[in-house]
Formats: structure tokens, sequence, C-alpha cells
């Protein structure tokens, strides 16, 4: 029906163009042109989702020249909107401005149905809103006795007709709050639809009466052994609008996943015992999250979990007893949808659960969302995912394959197990350098800005006082210590005299560092013990083995990017942790911190459902290596040990640091001891 | 692979037949064949469902001989098999039992898949088993730790691979009982899986660890004003293994729906009030059948409810205000799939609910039941059945079209409303005969075989007393009173003189008909007043007048058979029915009884999936008429007082049985009062 005659429509930044009869409005042309321009009220001038923002004059580029009437005038329901909501100047309504004459119009960020949340990061994957909750304004024919139908089926079939969604059902709630709704609305309502049952199904999860001005939200739980953390998102905009986080009430059954394991293989009803404590603290979570937001708990309507696998059965409430044995079976590995209710979760009654699908029995869904966010599949580099906590899980892999291990680190990397650890918390050490010509050190805690060595320090930290070593200060610290020449190569630390440094104390048959002295005040002494190098020798020798396991498997000796996730991976230095050969070789500019990427993959699954279906896919296609049956993860387990383990292996971190090659096993003490051993 | 000279098999009743090599068990060749050989195990000599009854001799109609060795020879399984459970002689199990040679294999009823359940009418449609929930016995791969998955996934690929199941998902209950049951079973575990959920999913409720050698059960509830009744039946035979049944605690709040709307519409939570006493209600029938059965409550894996409008939104939770005003809209006339627990029902925790469709706001989902029970889109014949209770719904069809009305009959029926009316229980009058020449009548009451004017009457019923009328009751007095010319065409009762009838006596200005009088031995006087016979004119009148709408709609005069459904219906007599004109003329011989037609429907449901998406179909061809806005159904109301309104109407009628042609109405009386209300 349109011809050459008709105004040219142009739309950016999409660049979409095509010519229509005038008279046509904004909305239409973009939806005919297939133009991502939102609409929740599907052009009733209520919404205001569909604001565009035209440009006059001449447009060279598009080789036309917009008039100023090329739109209608100004009308009355813009003008209604402008006054009741506000509107920025220069914006239309795309489905009251009607095309007269050629024109080009720009789809702000904030009008695109699929626009992109914000990331911090560049290197990060982008997050295209796309959510599988979504809002819809309908109108609903009024019953007819000569037609018998349900209120219901009326709606499933505006929601068809208006919207094009085919296979809507409603929950039985959505049954008992409708007919009030639709009279109340005069026939009009608003439905929150959930795109994400079964094959193809979706679900009304909520009516509101007529236009509902308010709208949705969603929580992206990363639930942790040791701490869950939520992401509170607006499931229309994907802005996060409350961040909340609380320490996991399972620790008091076992500080580690394997002794929580154990306690319910010991006490019976153990595991429904720690089940009934994270589900309560899941509702923790939510009135936590739901109270910092100001919001309403009810109006959260989906959840994304992602966890370990032991903290995955222990919320569905299985018995994690198979995955302290070999072979390690998961209950399953598949991802799963859930009523909210079916885990006591309580948020909208009829609000869902999304929860990621897991690797394997050590590589859990939040591996998998760790694989989501930073997208080793999707990089044409060969890319090392690093998520360190009790147990390390290790991605490795590039667009044509990726392989994933767990690695048994135990909890030295976390303070346990180190004579002065300590979780990170203010008054934690958690930087450390040593100077190489004095061996003095100087720190920074957690909570304080200034090193231990400039004025003003004692007083900052005056409340908290020093009290310990947290998991990135002792990296640093016995990095430094052997950059200073106060460890040796194979993790001896040296007697004052041999390693020159009058902080170096004996200790039994061995030595410690003095790392700092706050007895005098009736503070701690806070040492550097042999006992405490062994143990992240330990910690770096398996998370080294794993990583090393997975370059054997893809026959390859160095990585072109490295990426440490968790919380820890947060705080560490790229350096400092080459330095200990915790990570293979690798340009130090291409070592980045990831943060909390496994709740970053929760809030992508949250915000994108199509992500769910390529995370499902991935974990199919993701190559599992399990280094408790493999001989040779034992082998670079003991290889591992020095710091770093052979230089030679290390030609970026060569290229930046000099290590002094000093060596303090003089035939006795703790390293005869150790050849013993 | 097979040819000319491979032995030929035929199996019986089916009359399939084909070539297979020597050593083929019969249960493989039984399944390539397409025979309905059932099989719980799978062909693995546990579950015995696969036994045959082979035949051996000169099958000169097949063209065969069957020798002795026929079939391979009954091995250690059958042995065990018939040493721990025991078996007819001369039966084989399909799975063990190896062709050897030519033979004839006949399918016993019991080992059919597709069983027919036995009926008791023989016009009334088949139920064929095809169940929505069934049992597998699966053997499962082991846990691998080369080869990470759950051992749900492996679950689902053994359903996949040794039933054909596509699709199946575990509910939570089954992740958490899944990994003991394996490990119990010894890698096999037999499944109750539900096949009805959204788009062809399937899901797993339940495992037993092993071959699980019980049955699973299911519920077919009738959910009616006055009375809930239930089936509960064997998923696996089909077979009733309790009937039960309790009075609708709702009561309280109303005899009739109409009453409960406005309780609903004049007190604040009312309706929730009511849905609570009915779902209290629902949970006593599934304990009363459990106990009946002997049997857990959590062995029911399903519930198939059928129910009137008013009562399937009050058990749903749904406020029914709509039902009471025009429109009548429903908040939905689709089938629901509903978890038990969604409508708090305590049976297995992961029980399904089937809720049947509704046809229209005054034509429930009980109406749906006895369209599938009684099928009259599959009649040649032009059907009307009648589901006589508060309201009367009717249908009216045939193979080409079927149309539904409700018609507001009024409780009389019920015995309500009436002088000396009861409910149909021990007592009260069920039949009464009036002999035309003396004009003397005798009766049966319920809970005695006896007329009243046989020998021993008084005996047999001293301990319940003659107590009232019920409903069938009232419509034979009154028919009979008819016929013996107590009743006048017009409904009135002659005096004693004018009638004949020394019973006839003056009740103010009109008179009354003395059914029973125990009085000089302190027992009741049983009336039948001119207000009675008013009160069934007038419910018999909106009886027939709904039936003739319908039939003007087909363009149709009579109709070939006719149904009386319902508890009520399955009492009527026939003929005194159409004496009253309660229903259009039809050969007495085809106006049957179909007793609880709707629970019958519920049945069907149960165990016949296909019956769901069937009656699904049916509801949204019914074509509904709604009474309350054809100016027709008021013509025929009051055309239809008379008693039968016009006896040209009733040829069948007329052939059986002369009424006499009297006339009460001399002008004055109840009569002339009538005229001027």
């Amino acid at each position: 029906m349109t011809d050459a005659a008709d105004p040219l429509v142009i739309f950016t930044p999409s660049g979409k163009r095509g010519r229509f009869p005038a008279g046509t409005p904004v909305l239409t042309a973009a939806r005919q042109l297939g133009v991502d321009l939102d609409s929740v009220c599907g052009g009733r001038g209520i919404c205001s989702k569909c604001q565009v923002a035209p440009a006059f004059g001449a447009f060279p580029k598009h080789g036309v020249s917009v008039e100023a009437d090329a739109l209608s005038p100004w009308n009355a329901v813009e003008e209604r909107y402008r006054s009741k909501r506000g509107m920025l100047d220069g914006r239309r309504l795309g489905c009251q401005a009607q095309i007269m004459g050629d024109v080009v119009i720009d789809v702000p960020p904030e009008s695109q149905v699929h626009k992109q949340v914000v990331r911090k990061r560049a290197e990060a994957r982008k997050i295209v809103m796309d959510p599988a909750t979504r809002l819809y304004f309908v109108e609903v024919a009024e019953p007819d006795m000569h037609e018998p139908s349900g209120d219901l089926e009326r709606l499933e079939r505006a929601l068809a007709e208006q919207w094009g969604l085919a296979h809507v059902k409603g929950d039985l709630r959505t049954l008992q709050m409708l007919q009030p709704a639709l009279r109340k609305g005069g026939w009009t309502v608003t439905c929150a639809v959930y795109h994400g049952d079964g094959l193809g199904e979706a679900r009304i999860l909520h009516v509101w009466p007529g236009f509902y001005e308010g709208t949705i939200y969603g929580l992206a739980i990363d639930l942790g052994s040791t701490t869950i953390a939520g992401h509170l998102c607006d499931l229309v905009t994907g802005e996060v609008v409350a961040s909340t986080g609380l320490m996991n009430p399972q620790i008091r059954f076992g500080e580690d996943l394997m002794s929580r394991v154990s306690y319910a293989m010991l006490n019976p009803g153990g595991a429904a015992e720690m089940t009934r404590a994270v589900r309560q603290a899941m509702n923790a979570l939510v009135e936590q999250a739901a109270a910092e937001a100001r919001i309403a708990p009810e109006l959260i309507f989906e959840a994304v979990i992602v966890c370990n696998p032991v903290m995955h059965h222990l919320l569905l409430g299985i018995d994690p007893v198979e995955l302290g044995q070999a072979p390690f079976a998961l209950a399953t590995a598949s991802s799963l949808v859930l009523w909210a209710s079916e885990i006591d979760m309580r948020m909208h009654p009829d609000a869902r659960i999304y929860v990621l699908p897991c690797i394997a029995g050590h590589v859990g869904a939040d591996a998998a969302a760790v694989a989501l966010s930073e997208g080793p599949n999707l990089s044409d580099e060969l890319m090392l995912v690093v998520d360190v906590g009790t147990n390390a899980e290790i991605l490795l892999g590039d667009r044509k394959r990726v392989l994933a291990c767990s690695s048994p680190t135990g909890p030295a990397f976390e303070g346990a197990q180190i004579s002065s650890g300590q979780r990170a918390a203010p008054g934690a050490i958690e930087r450390v350098e040593i100077d190489p010509a004095t061996k003095e050190p100087r720190f920074r805690v957690i909570g304080c800005e200034l090193w231990s060595d400039e004025p003003g320090f004692e007083a900052a930290t005056r409340g908290t006082g020093v009290t310990g070593v947290c998991g990135s200060g002792i990296i640093e610290a016995i990095a430094e210590m052997r950059m200073a020449g106060i460890v040796d190569a194979s993790g001896l630390i040296g007697s004052a005299e041999a390693a020159g440094a009058a902080r170096c104390e004996p200790e039994g048959r061995t030595h410690a560092y003095l790392l700092h002295d706050a007895s005098a005040a009736g503070g701690r002494r806070i040492l550097i013990t042999q006992g405490d190098v062994r143990a992240i020798q330990l910690a770096k020798s398996a998370l080294y083995a794993g990583a090393r396991l997975l370059m054997d498997q893809l026959g390859v000796d160095s990585v072109d990017r490295v990426v440490l996730a968790g919380a820890f991976g947060a705080h560490i230095s790229p350096k400092h942790a080459m330095v200990l050969g915790m990570i293979p070789d690798c340009d130090l500019a291409k070592v980045t911190s990831a943060g909390n990427a496994a709740g970053t993959g929760a809030r992508i699954a949250l915000l994108n459902a199509a992500a769910r279906r390529e995370v499902e896919a991935l974990v199919t296609r993701i190559h599992k290596v399990e280094t408790a049956i493999e001989p040779r993860f034992q082998e670079h387990f003991v290889a591992a040990n020095a710091i770093p383990h052979a230089t030679a292996s290390f030609p970026h971190l060569a290229e930046a640091v000099t290590l002094p090659a000093v060596s303090f096993n003089a035939g006795g003490g703790e390293g005869r001891r150790r050849r013993r051993g």
C-alpha cells in the first residue's frame, strides 16, 4: 500500500528505513520495520515507553531533509502525559506522533526493548534486556451470554491478538484475582507474564486493574558456602536497585563444604536441618533486598540462583551425601524451574525460581554462571578463568572448546589454616610490600586507605586495630618475602642472618617473619610462619595443577588471558599471584579480576532469558576433567611446590620481576624433616 | 531379517500376525506387531503383566497347527514367578516364552494395556484404560566420573531409551528421593510418570527402589452442591476400590447455589470461608476413600474433579459473585491442571488434579462430565440427557451437533419446598401406586423392599418409620394422582366428592391427598398438598421448557432417546416423569437412567487421558443456549404448566396410559386465585 511518494522514515541508531502512508504512527512504522522500540500498553498512549526523538533539518548522509511538520502536531495525549509524568524536550510518543513527511527518528536507549544494561568492565559480555517475566497491557473483551467463555480465555485471546503471545496460561492465583481486576480496570489489565515454563508455555503470574504504573523485580542470588549475595534488579530497566548479602548460617554445621556433607552423613536429619537454615537465610536475603529498595517482597517475580553442588542440593532439600564420595554423582545437573514456594521462598506467591545447571559433581551452577559471565566460549584468545574459594573452579578454553575442573585448594586462600589468618574484614592486612634492601614491610588493612608507614595510619586504625592477615594479604606477604629474598624457591624462610632480615625470628626449628608487632601497645604480633608458607604452597600447587591439567588436555603451555573471579579474585594482585606460581604465566596486563562473576552470571540469566538456554547448552559442551582420578594432577601438584615452581615456565614474570637466587636449605631443620616426610 | 520359513505367530483377539525368527520372545513379537500386551518391567520377567495364553492344536481358521513345542520350555523365571505369586495354568510370561514354531497366542483381557473397564450399562460408552499416570520400571546407568551427569538425567535417558518417553522431567520431590532409591534398588527403580502437563511434558511424580510390587490410585470426584462423591480407582487395573461420599459442608451457608453466591456477596470473607469448608470436605473424602480401601492417601497420585460452576469457583478459591449476575461470566471455562497442594488437597504430595472444563456460566464441568459419560456427540439417535438437581443441566444432540442449557428447576425435585418433602434417606417414600378404582395408595420407602400393603411392612419399617416423601416419591405420587383422576390436567386436586377419593381432604381453600396416616401410632400424616403440586408444576415446567428450547433450536418435535442422569434421575420412573410432562415424549423403552453420570464422566477422565482431550474439544463444540435471555423459554415455561401440558405432544405416552378427563376447576378456590396472581 506504500509507494515512492509516501514519506520516508529512517530510524537511528538501527538505520532501518521505509516508506509509510502519511498519518502512520511512528510506533506502527517501527514495528513493521522491526525497529527495537518498546511499548507496554501496545500503542494506547498510556505507558510512554515508546518515546522517540525526531530530528529535524538536513541529513545529507541519509539523503533527506526533515521539515518541522514532518510529524503530526503535539497532541492532547502527549500533553497529558507530559503534565502528569514529565517528558524530555524534543521527545514524542511514538504511538501518538504520525508520520507526515520524510523524517529521521532516533530511538533513545531507554526506549529500546532490548536495551543494554551497563557493565563496568569493557571486556565483559554485554547484558541485553530480555527478561523471562514481562509486563503487557491489554484490552479484554467483555463477557457475552451468547458466546460463553471464561474471563481467562478472553484475556488469553487478548494477549494472543494484541501481543502475539501463544500458549499463555493463567496460574490459579491469577484466576482468583482476575475477575475483580478486569472489572475495576474497565476491561483493561496489565499482566506479568512469565515465559519460561516447559515447552514454550507462558504463565500469567499477576494481573493489575488497568495500566500498572509500577515495575516488577527479580533477584539474582549467588549462594556461596560462606556468604549469600543478592542483586535485586528492576526487570523492566535492568537496573540494580539493591545489592545485599549475609552470612550463610550453615557455617555452624561446618566451615567448608565437605564438613557439611559429613554433618549430613553423621547426623540423622542433619541435611534437613541445613536445608531449613539456608532457606531461612534466603528469605532473610529477600526481605533485606526488598527493604533496601523499599519495595514489597511480593513485587519480586523471579529469582535466579547460582551455587556450588553441595549448596545446590542442600537448598533443594536433597541429601548431599553422594557429593561426598566418588563418583560424586549429582542428583541432577540440569537447570531447574521451580515455584518459589517449592523451596519455601517468600516473594510473589507465584514467583518462579531458575537454578542454573551444574557442570559436574564438583563444578556447580556457580561455575556455570562464571562461564556465562566471562564467556570463555566466546573468546578468540585462550582464556583461563579461576574462581578461588575453598575449592577452586577452573575454566580454560576459547570459541572452539572449554574445559573445566575443580581443584581442592583448601581454605588457606581464605585465611584459614594460616597462623594469623582471618576473613576479609576491617583490620585485616590485605596489601603487603617488603623493601628488598631493608627487608622492612609496610601494609594496608581493610577499612583504611593509608599504608602502615604513612602518617595517620595508627590513628585511622585505632578502632579496629591490625587483627590478622586475609587471603590476599597472605599471598602478597609470601610473594613479597620471595621477591625480597626472605623466602627461597623451595619455600623456606631464612634466618635473620641468612636472609639479612632482622624480622626473621626462630620458631621451633624453622623461622617466621614478623610482619607487624603491636605487642607494646597490647596488640598482636602478626607473623608469617613456615607453616603458613607451606599451607599456601599446598593451596597454590593444587590451583596451578588444576590449571595445568586443563592446559595439558588442550596441549598448550601458556594462556592468553587470565580472569580471577570471586570475592577473593577481586582483591588479588596478579603479579603476586604469579610470583607465587598460583596461576600460569601470562602477560600481566592480561590478568584481570572479574569480581563476583558467579553473581554477575546470575544477573545475566535473570535479565536475559536467552542466556538461560545459552548456559544450558554451554554446560553440556564444557568438557569436565576430574582431578581426583587424573594421575597427572598429582604429578603437577608435586612439581608445582616451588615458588614459583620453575622460572622457565614464567617468561612474562621473568621480564617483570627478578627473583633473588637465595637458598636457605642448609641440610637441616625444616628442610631435612620435609625430605624425610 | 524374517523369511517365509520363520515361525508364524498369530495373536488373538486382535488377529495380528507375523513371522519371527525362532527364539524371539512373545513380548518382542507383540510389540513389533503393535499388539496391546502390557508390561511394566519392560520384559525383565519381574512384573508378570505380559501373561499370555498360548493355544495348541489345529486352527483351520488361521491355517496353522500348533505343536506342543511351539514355544520354548517353561523356564526358571516363570517358575519363580508362579511359586511366588501364582499363575493360571496354561499361562506363560510373554517376555520369557520364545517362539519356536507356528503358534496362536491369546492376550487375555487383564494383560492388555488398553483393557476395558467393565460398566454395568450396555448402552454406555466403554472405558478403555489409558491413565495419565503410569508405572515404569527402568534400569538406570550408574554414574561415571568420566562422563558427569546427574542421576535424574540418567533416569530420564533410561525412560527415553527403555520406554520411548520424551520430555520427562522430575518434580523437586522426585529429586529428593531419587539418589537413595537408585542405590537401594541396585540402579533399578519404578517410576510413576504423569503425562498431562503443558505441551507434551511428562513429570516423574515418584520413584520406588527396584520393582514396585504395589499399584497406584486415582480419585474421581463429583463435587455437588449437596453431596460430594468419590470413586477411588486402581490406576493400573481401572477397578473401583472404594466409593464414598459425604455431605457438602457448604450447606450451612445456603441450601442452593444462589444462596451461597449471596452469602459470598453479603459477607466479607464469605467466599474464602466456603472455600475452606469445601476443601476440608475434599480432604475428608480423600481420607474416607483411602481408609475404605485400606491404602495410604499418599498412594493417590491423581484426582479428577467435576462440579457445577459455583462449586468450581469456590473450590478453586475464586469469588463466585460473577456467577450470580448476568452475564454469568466464569473466571475460566477451560480445564485445569493443578497440583493437589494448590487447593490444599492432601494425597501424594506431588499429586495432580484435573478439573474438567465448564460449558458456560450455568453449565459446568459436571455437565461436561455427563456429556463425556453419555456421549450424545457419539450418538446416531437424537439424545436428550437431563441431569436433574437444583438446576437441571440439559444436553440435546447427536453426532452432528450438541446443544446445552441450564434450567432453574429449583429444589422441588429434591424434596425441598414440598410439605412432607425430605432428602432421599431411609424412611422416605420413593415409589407410589394409586389404585384408579379405589383411589387407595400403596408405597415403598427407602430401606425396605416391601410395599406398604404387603405383610410385614410395618415391622420392617418400625425402625425408621415413614418420615416423608423424597423427590422420586413426589413425582410418582402426583403422576399417580393424575392417572387416578385425583388431580386434573391443570394440576388441581379434587375434593373427596369430585375426585371420588375419601383421602382428599380440605386444606384451606384447596385440597390435599392423604398418602399415609400414622398419627394413630404417634407417627406422621403425610399429605400431598395443592402447594406441593404447584411446586412440582413449576419445576417440571422449567425442565420441560429447557428441553423444548433446545428442541426448537434443532427444529425437532421429538427425541429418540432420553437419559436421566444424577442420583435423582437414577430413581425416577420414566412413565411417571412423562405423565407429569417433565420430559418430552419418547418411546418409554428408550428412557433410561444413567445414574451418577457426572461421577462416571469423572471416572472416565481419570482412567483415560485421551478422554480429557476429547471433553475439552467437545465443550468448545457444544452450543450453549442461555435460558435467561431466550423469550421462548418463558413461553414454553408457561405453556408447560398442565399435567401433561398437551396430550397431543405425548403420542408415546398416550399409547401407554389413558389419562382421565377430569376437571376440578369449578371457578373458585385456588384456581381462581391463581388466575388473578
